[in-house]
């Protein structure tokens, strides 16, 4: 039986050359590598400079490992805030980073708006706001937050750190880093690789307000605070144990990935956007849930199905494909569409053209 | 070339049957298995069901994952400590644990002895101590905490939670559970597996202190927070999106262990280190590093080698062996040898003979 081409938004599909780094990499040793051992640190320095190549990632940012995009969040908020961060939600995910600061006993403030609607940079953030938190790809809507609106937000508001949940956008995004502060993603989504480790990138203010809250006496975490993170970087190492092979597929997967080319990447993945967004607004039965041309994501593609998502649904397993379930309350009403780098354009035509059969 | 039997305490050999698991994984899509799916649920569910036939586990533990044994130390702290714990230090990794307490703005208190020394149950515990925190087996040294002392600390410290760091001694220990509240470990010792996953067991009263705490408004984390970790193990999910591949390597690891029958693993355990042991004994310029037989651990046996060290390395190299340096500061004058289950009777054999030959 060929395996169904895999459209959920993540865990997704695996990079197509995962499963040979898998096979080279247990040849090789690296699962029993010790994470203190000179080759751990090469497997290390080889995954950032990767991404430091394929995402042109600036100097005055240090890339660190952590286990999932879900502690990311928690750290941003130990590191980075004393009292007052500031969330822009539309969706559940960026509305989890905030109650995580609500958890932190910390004091959030947030704008919300219903699901499947974006932002423009028009908002007031309140006085004080040491962190903005904005995501740049809600996987549960999928709505986009336009370069725009965060270059806006970053005018306005000098005063503040900003950082940006990329986790299901990424390497597809041409980020301009002066923008934000920081930045993150788990593996298991745009890099097609098995789940389990998390990615973030943080820049020298994030270190120095990290820092000046620890000499407040303000507990900023223990083993994964940035110092501690970062002065094992500059080490190519991790303060505890890592995913080692976890960071090695990672390593593995960007160099294929830069040796494609990220230009092409991304012109692939427009072009795969393009005529799915195409097919849903020409369709009679379906329809884009996002509305606004500048918030739909090119990544994670919402398809408002209706009363017909289940037959939609059967129809493509039928053809060898796996949707996502819409999430949430949207569970049976809609159904989401991944388009990383590991969805060829042949299975994204395959997907266009069964869709025109209901 | 054949592979090195890979002495190292941690990431050590893989268990020999984990090469075969992961090309089953793959074969069967579970690196891309969402988190909240009825499969991943069901591995979940035979990775805790097996660990809790393999290790005895009593009904009133809950079994959770978390990304490291590191991250296990700071949860530790944040859910069960107000301001109180009190740990018994003798080497690097039960001194972490202490830190981990101070950076998260604790008040912990410690007795510390020399790295290689042990402890009795004598120690008088300061009033008010909320967790003691011992370590069963100090990787660092190769010091093994008698199961006498921990019920004697039990016994002393009725009012205290009780948590022991079992990381490189499980699966090997037969404990009482009654005698603690907590114990824990990380997979790339014992079981043999790829790192990035680490497995805590918390009875019913680990759960009540940490909601005691989050009601008296103390901040007990997000995510990994018990309470949070508790209500989606009921679930057999976890959180965030885990280390799906770890969990399911985990589970069938377990099985094949459950297989061989834990009481096979103890007594060869046992056979192994009886025999190193005497070699260490009887040999003219190698001593065992722990003096005292009770504290001698069964899982982690550290040789003192002096200026020998290096050429001992080298002939153990030669005939295809690697052992582990030993920790920090003994570097040069001390080798460490895993005894774990993957670690045959054959190989201790082998590493005997040429340890005879030196």
């Amino acid at each position: 039986m060929r395996p169904k081409i895999n459209f959920t938004p993540g865990p997704s599909q695996l990079y197509f050359t995962v499963e040979d780094h898998v096979r080279t990499a247990f040849r090789e040793g690296i699962p029993t590598l010790s994470h203190r051992s000179k080759q751990f640190e090469a497997i290390y320095r080889k995954s950032v400079d990767g991404l430091r190549t394929l995402l042109d990632i600036p100097e005055n940012y240090t890339l660190v490992f952590t286990g999932s995009a879900n502690e990311i969040w928690e750290r941003i908020i130990q590191n980075l805030v004393e009292e007052k961060s500031f969330h822009l939600v539309n969706g559940s995910f960026s509305k989890r980073f905030f109650e995580i600061a609500q958890q932190l006993n910390k004091k959030p403030e947030k704008i919300e708006v219903a699901m499947g609607k974006g932002f423009d940079a028009s908002m007031a953030i309140p006085a004080g706001t040491e962190l903005i938190a904005v995501t740049h790809n809600e996987t549960s809507s999928g709505v986009s937050l336009p370069m725009e609106v965060i270059a806006g937000l970053r005018a306005k508001n000098p005063g503040a750190l900003l950082t940006v949940d990329a986790v299901s956008s990424l390497p597809y995004p041409a980020f301009d880093y002066t923008q934000f502060d920081s930045v993150f993603f788990s593996v298991q989504k745009g890099f097609g690789l098995p789940a389990g480790l998390g990615v973030w990138l943080i820049n020298d203010a994030c270190v120095a307000k990290a820092e000046q809250l620890l000499a407040k006496g303000i507990s900023i975490g223990s083993y994964h605070s940035i110092p501690s993170l970062y002065s094992h970087a500059l080490k190519h190492q991790n303060p505890e144990t890592p995913n080692v092979l976890g960071i090695y597929l990672l390593a593995q997967v960007v160099e294929d990935m830069v040796r494609r080319g990220i230009q092409n990447i991304r012109k692939e993945t427009e072009y795969k956007a393009a005529i799915l967004y195409k097919a849903l607004h020409d369709h009679g039965l379906i329809n884009p849930f996002v509305q606004e041309k500048v918030n739909q994501s090119n990544t994670v593609i919402v398809a408002e199905c209706g009363e017909h998502t289940e037959k939609i649904t059967k129809l493509l397993v039928e053809n060898g494909m796996q949707p996502g379930d819409g999430y949430g309350a949207f569970k049976k009403t809609q159904l989401r569409f991944a388009n990383f780098p590991t969805h060829s354009k042949e299975q994204y035509e395959l997907l266009v053209d069964t869709l025109a059969k209901v």
